[in-house]
Order: structure tokens, then sequence, then C-alpha cells
């Protein structure tokens, strides 16, 4: 059993689709640090782990949205920034750079009191006008062949999405491990 | 004594002036938290305190750039935003807006084992093209009375600045406690 620390009943939903083993939701307040998305998601693992009864593997997750042409900004401040600035502004100052180039990445981390482990999962595309009534955050903005985050379905941005690649990658760890 | 908890031997200096008692510099790199100034050096406070030898009160400073027309961007991740971004792209964004006030803040944490308190000082001004040589960060952006931060001296910036109200906050706070 794994328990994933998440206030987004979504994600939970997700991760079964990929995890043989049973998925149970936690929804615990950890400490968020600053750093790269990976520091961030092993430390609110470790935290959690060491804070909330029972004494199942945590999973955490972290995500964020790196422009290439602003070095990576927003990065793991992308919530932060999505609230002050916004993605229209985000855009803006995107729009003046030759090079729209973006990634969407989620890093998942495992702690299990003795192992910790993270899994990375990444989507490129491009930052464009925003389009599309869909979808959540920054998906306005990021276009991946063609289309929005915006205008595409959960479904169909599952099938693609940063965070369904982590999930696979930790599934297969996984899987080996328990062999 | 107060053993100040920073890689930043000016702002030793600077705290000495204030401070009847005596300042020594503590070079511990403690966890930086996603969250408010006020979190952030406090939480940095705690941990120095229970991670360094010596049990001498710590003090911990954390400090940001909060553009009003920016819903307070880029904030406690001024730092971040200045790697990335640069202090340009911000001068671009703030342009755009008719509002071009911005506050400079600085919170000290104060953290004895027992008692913690904060105590915030702030300078009020405008962001503008930049403008002059001195200075770090953001000062050649931050206009204060006609000049930015990074047309004047140390000595005139500290006369007016953020940390040194804060400072003078402590050191009132301080003397109190100690009659």
């Amino acid at each position: 059993m794994i328990r994933f620390v998440t206030g987004n009943e979504g994600k939970v939903h997700e991760a079964r689709e990929y995890l043989d083993e049973s998925v149970e939701q936690v929804d615990y307040d950890y400490t968020e640090i600053q750093g790269e998305l990976k520091d961030i998601a092993l430390y609110g693992s470790r935290e959690t782990f060491a804070e909330t009864p029972g004494d199942g593997p945590v999973l955490v997750d972290d995500t964020g949205l790196f422009v290439e042409a602003l070095s990576g900004f927003p990065g793991p401040y992308s919530a932060f920034v999505e609230d002050t600035l916004g993605i229209e502004r985000v855009w803006e100052i995107a729009q003046r750079e030759e090079n729209r180039r973006a990634t969407f990445r989620t890093v998942l981390a495992y702690y299990d009191g003795e192992t910790a482990e993270t899994f990375e999962g990444s989507v490129r595309g491009r930052i464009v006008a925003p389009r599309g009534d869909d979808g959540f955050g920054y998906d306005p903005i990021f276009a991946h062949d063609g289309r929005t985050f915006a205008e595409m379905s959960t479904a169909e941005k599952n099938a693609i999405s940063h965070r369904g690649r982590a999930l696979a990658k930790f599934a297969d760890w996984l899987a080996e491990r328990n062999e």
C-alpha cells in the first residue's frame, strides 16, 4: 500500500491506473522548501513519513513549468507566479523571446523510512497565447503537438502527461522491487 | 550575545551598529521554506538554533521586493527571479503597469529556544528603468525619493534601508527586555 500525499483526489485516481499496489490518499500539509522539484518532493516525503501515523511508504509529487529562454522560470515556484503575475503575463514575457520552448516536469518522491527514490516525468512543448477552457494553471499557454493542455480532455492530457510519465517509471521500479 | 545567521559580513557590521549586545556571525545553510518572509525567517531561526552548537539566541533575516501591481511578485522568491528572469525583465513587466509602487521588506526572526519574535522593516519606492552602478540585486530598478538604491552609497542606503528599520525595532525590543 502506497500513501500518496496530496489534496487532489484526481491525482490519486491517476496513480491507481499505473500501480498494482493499492493507493491511499493522505492529506498532509508538509513543509515545501525552496529548491529544485526533487529536493522539495524528497523533503516532503521524509517529513510526512515522520509526522503522520502509519508506516506504509509515502509518495509526494511536485510539478513546475520550465521556460527555456527564461532559465527555467517559473519552475518550482509556478503556483506562486500564477497567483501573482498570472499566466497572461508569463505569456507576454515569453512572447518577447525567440525561443518559446518549455517543459512541464513532475518529480515523484518515494520514501519508506529507509529507501528514498525520485522519478521524473516531463513533456516538452511551447508557450503560446492562451487558448482553451479545460485544465488549470498553465494549461492554456502550454501547447504540445499543436494543442494547448487546456484544449485537451483530462484523459488525453493524462495520456501524455509529465505526471503519468513519472508514475510509469515509479510503477516499473516498484514492480521490479517486489519481484 | 546574538548569533546572526548569514553568509554576508556586511549585514553583521550593520547589525552591530544597532545593537548593544555583541553580534557573532554564524554561517549556517538553513532550510529555506516556501511561504511569507516571516515564516521563512522563523523556520530558519528555529532550525539553526536546533542544529548548531552554542545556546545563544539566533537572528535570521529574509528580504524581498514586493511590486504592488504584481500582487507582491517577486516577493519571497526575489533571488530566484533575479537569477532566472533577471531584473531587466522585472522592469519590463512593471513598465506596463500604471501603478509602479513597490516595497522592499526585511523580516528579522529572533529565537532563543523559548521566545520567537519577528521584526519587519520596509521602504516604499517605485520600479524604474535600471540606473546606477552600486548595490546589488534589485537596487538599480528600485527608486526611493528620486534615486535608485544603486545610485546611493552603502551608508546612504543603510540609513533608510528596510534592514536598518527592522534592526532598529529589534534593538528597541531587546533593550526593553534586558532592562
